[in-house]
């Protein structure tokens, strides 16, 4: 089959997607190709709308198409409550469970020292600005339960450290629904030693 | 969590892609977003140069960055034994098997009532023409084995009734490596009326 460079460039492109193999990008860029006229316009106009129009929240950092986001903008949510989440889709997640009425703090991303990233690359100076400005009294870390998890958890931390605010985590232990048996040592040893009276 | 407009239009358009369901074009979407600057404008190039690049060939209807593709350029391919398939990636899928050494003519889709393609829809005439003008000599039905693709079969036999072409389609019967146990009765009794002599 003739290479055609243009075909190839969007496999490459679509690839670079979370989860898309070079066999998916090819069957998505085939129908890119079979919607030439229709698909292709509206998806760019689609992109370029986010590129234009969706910025981070001077507040939390979360994704808004307004200077601050509804949820730094309500008056119902608690500002004293702050949820420090890696990326924006986290507050969606947690947003989800519908159990949460503080306000949230997206740091955009982790410290890793591995990949480089330190603290001056996320937003944890504005975090303790505005801990200091509202009066947080609760700070929430939803982070991974993984090393850069942690590491920027004991961070944090740190920095908050004889200012006398509530530093919390999200629990470890069995998800709901699943099956003892398929759960990692250190996820039941956690599980046990967080264990709650009935 | 707040809905964003152009958030939304995106994991609309994304969610029409074969294959995405609404929750991976959400988590595409976000992809986008946490890429910006970087990703967002180098798929929106990559889509513009395939809609500005890629047409279809003048000859086979298959999709080229030339005014006649590769294949059909090529003086190494036979053009009197036409392959003819649905789409332009069914001409990528035979050309990977490299058994054939004819040329291809790509209708562009199948007949279908139900969903009002007629003849005039597809590359019909123009592959007629072609059969006529460059003395065909065997035409190879690569279409799939459903109602869609046998009605268009047998559509462009009955036109070619009287020409003295060879006409044939791809043989059907068990997939290489499976196992009779999953084989539905229909393609069973096919291979069985089929079968080969050792």
């Amino acid at each position: 089959m003739a290479r055609i460079a243009a075909l190839e460039q969007l496999v490459h492109e679509l690839s670079k997607l979370p989860g898309i193999g070079e066999k998916t990008a090819t069957r998505l860029a085939y129908f890119v190709l079979n919607n030439k006229q229709s698909f292709g316009p509206q998806l760019r106009r689609a992109l370029k709308e986010v590129e234009d129009k969706i910025r981070n929240c001077t507040e939390c950092n979360t994704f808004t198409d307004q200077e601050i986001c509804e949820i730094c903008a309500s008056p119902l949510r608690d500002e004293k409550t702050l949820c420090i989440v890696e990326q924006a889709d986290d507050v969606f997640k947690i947003e989800a469970a519908g159990m949460f009425k503080g306000k949230y703090h997206v740091l955009g991303g982790v410290l890793s020292p591995m990949q480089g990233i330190q603290p001056e690359d996320l937003s944890i100076t504005p975090l303790l600005q505005r801990i200091e400005d509202k009066g947080v009294t609760e700070v929430i870390l939803a982070l991974d339960a993984d090393l850069e998890g942690d590491t920027t958890a004991l961070y944090i931390a740190k920095q908050l450290e004889g200012k006398n605010i509530k530093l919390t985590r999200l629990a470890q232990g069995i998800p709901i629904g699943s099956d003892l048996d398929f759960m990692d040592h250190r996820t039941l040893g956690r599980a046990l030693e967080n264990r709650v009276e009935l």
